[in-house]
């Protein structure tokens, strides 16, 4: 999508190095680096440069194919791809693209590695975009059902980003939206600006300017009341996992609007690439749930009078904090799943009966 | 209550002003600031250096007091009391506090209206103190009850600040708690930041350190998955109006709480002195819901490297924000109503049978 009227991805692989916008700077600052090492890729993904489940995705399968430029050794590339699914723990897709790569490679000769795992991390983001792209076909639908009815503009409340930056293109939730924008219906987007890490604020209200797609930032807890005032037709989310029961764990907070939807009557959807459905946990129980730095709630960075970057303490300076990164929605709470190949109830039945035969194939991690 | 080992109330009668502490400096600096006019206490509810439905009654109180300082003019006063009311929607103290001073004062000669406004005014203070006071000893009960059965550390969510500085002194949600830990009784808190404001953060957790009670900030976000999780064990909150069928109107994000408390069985009291109760609404609807400006989302004030207050932006240039300062918790979700005459059903019955002696003698607003 768009920036300053340019169109990028997310990320690409150009001069044997992997290039990423450094999310940790925007919107404020507009910075392309260069990831040459697997640890430079680790360490993207760790601090949050990359972030967004299919792009740690991305960066992973990328990361691995830095690994093999670096050093073209069967143990070496074992702990790369150790230390690549370790880097956050809470989103499936670290797993999946790593799995995906290592079994591409497995058996393949030394003089080929290179250019079949470059071939599958570029597989893998071409793969992205599309379902991506579809997911917005699918989820267009939707918009265009509360559209046709309401012959209004169409208000859509999101929560952190699930935008085309959290992907390589166009976004999971947000694709229904730039579909519909390019279609000509009228949308407004209650933006989330999602605490601790500000994502919606940051990444989403950012890049739906850039689109020129109308928006409003809300606090975390103002969801609640524009759904009573009716002033909410449609919630979309993304997903960092999903279970195959339709539970959906996902950045925190989502689950307080997901019940505000439901006691207002309001669809909840989540957007996500098949990807990130998890075929294995059953009980949501066991999702590792990331506890990130408290220094995320206590300390903000953003430009002062003189437009310089400055990160400020907002807390007490004797007061704690605790910061978790995800919540878990449960089923009953999603109204339905836009994946890449339709829509369908959050539940097993509905999962299987879009998915069954890649979980077959072995698709699933 | 104490700051740095001194005892404190939030506003005090002195040398013909009223003093206050900046709450828009605090946790960073504490400063006591004086006011000389009517002007100046108007000033300090409507930029929130007094917030809270109790203590900006009070302020309303000593600025009627200022007023008849200033000049002791009947349509002068009348200007006074109909600026105070207006300087913030949604609280209903501010009306309730004017109208008793008003009747006070009606008839009254020239000669003694200083001295009996001043005298209702540090009534109006006293009773509230002793309101929270008792409101505290109600709400005990209540943490003591969890504590009997878990035998162990009682852990209480709340939101925004209903806390002493939101009072006189005791505050209103904490009181029961200060009284629990004044008693022995192990408690910790789960303090909301409360965007965008951050009295959660700068306000609730800076009176529970300073009081040396156990608490970590959380984001909004997170309350839900530690319910969830079974690391809530009571939820208690301030209201800035109740209306008697029981729905409470607080800060924005309480109504996300509540449900979250509902969907996980998690007891969700609101504390309340009846100056905050609303006897004529009867659809919240029709409570004015106060629309603050923007750039307390978009901006945010703390300390930088160098310990200088700085006020930085965190939002993209281009974005738009919303900012509404409260929501309605519909009465169905909470337990229970904490006042200073018992805990009660949140509903008209269980008003009316606390209050209603105090409703027909004209306590009402």
């Amino acid at each position: 999508m768009n920036i300053e009227g340019k169109a990028y991805r997310t990320i690409w692989f150009e001069n044997n190095s992997v290039k990423i916008i450094d999310q940790t700077k925007l919107p404020h600052q507009f910075i392309i680096k260069n990831l040459k090492t697997v640890r430079d890729s680790i360490n993207a993904i760790k601090t949050m440069e990359v972030r967004g489940a299919p792009l740690i995705g991305a960066t992973a399968a990328y990361g691995l194919v830095l690994s093999i430029i670096e050093d073209n050794d069967q143990s070496f590339l074992k702990k790369s791809s150790k230390s690549l699914i370790a880097s956050r723990p809470t989103a499936i897709n670290l797993k999946w693209a790593i799995d995906r790569m290592m079994k591409k490679i497995s058996g393949v000769n030394s003089s080929n590695i290179l250019k079949i795992a470059l071939e599958e991390a570029k597989k893998i983001s071409e793969e992205d975009i599309e379902f991506c792209k579809n997911i917005g076909l699918n989820g267009l639908k939707i918009i265009e059902e509360i559209y046709n009815k309401k012959k209004d503009t169409v208000n859509i409340l999101t929560h952190c980003n699930a935008g085309w930056l959290a992907t390589i293109d166009w976004g999971t939730a947000t694709s229904p939206i730039y579909h519909a924008h390019k279609k000509g219906i009228k949308v407004h987007v209650w933006v989330d600006e999602t605490r601790p890490r500000n994502q919606g604020a940051n990444l989403t209200s950012y890049e739906l300017n850039e689109e020129g797609i109308p928006n409003t930032i809300i606090a975390d807890n103002t969801g609640g009341i524009l759904m009573q005032r009716g002033q909410v037709d449609l919630c979309i989310v993304g997903t960092d996992r999903t279970l195959f029961n339709g539970d959906v764990c996902n950045k925190i907070g989502t689950y307080l609007k997901a019940l505000a939807a439901k006691d207002n009557n309001i669809p909840f959807y989540v957007a996500l690439p098949s990807s990130t459905i998890d075929w294995n946990i059953k009980d949501h129980k066991q999702i590792p749930i990331e506890e990130r730095n408290s220094e995320e709630l206590s300390h903000i960075e953003g430009l002062d009078e003189d437009d310089k970057l400055r990160k400020i303490l907002i807390y007490p300076q004797k007061s704690k904090a605790m910061n978790l990164a995800f919540d878990v929605t449960p089923a009953k709470y999603v109204t339905g799943l836009i994946t890449e190949k339709g829509v369908c109830e959050a539940s097993e039945l509905g999962l299987k009966g879009l998915f069954n035969n890649e979980k077959i194939q072995g698709r699933s991690n």
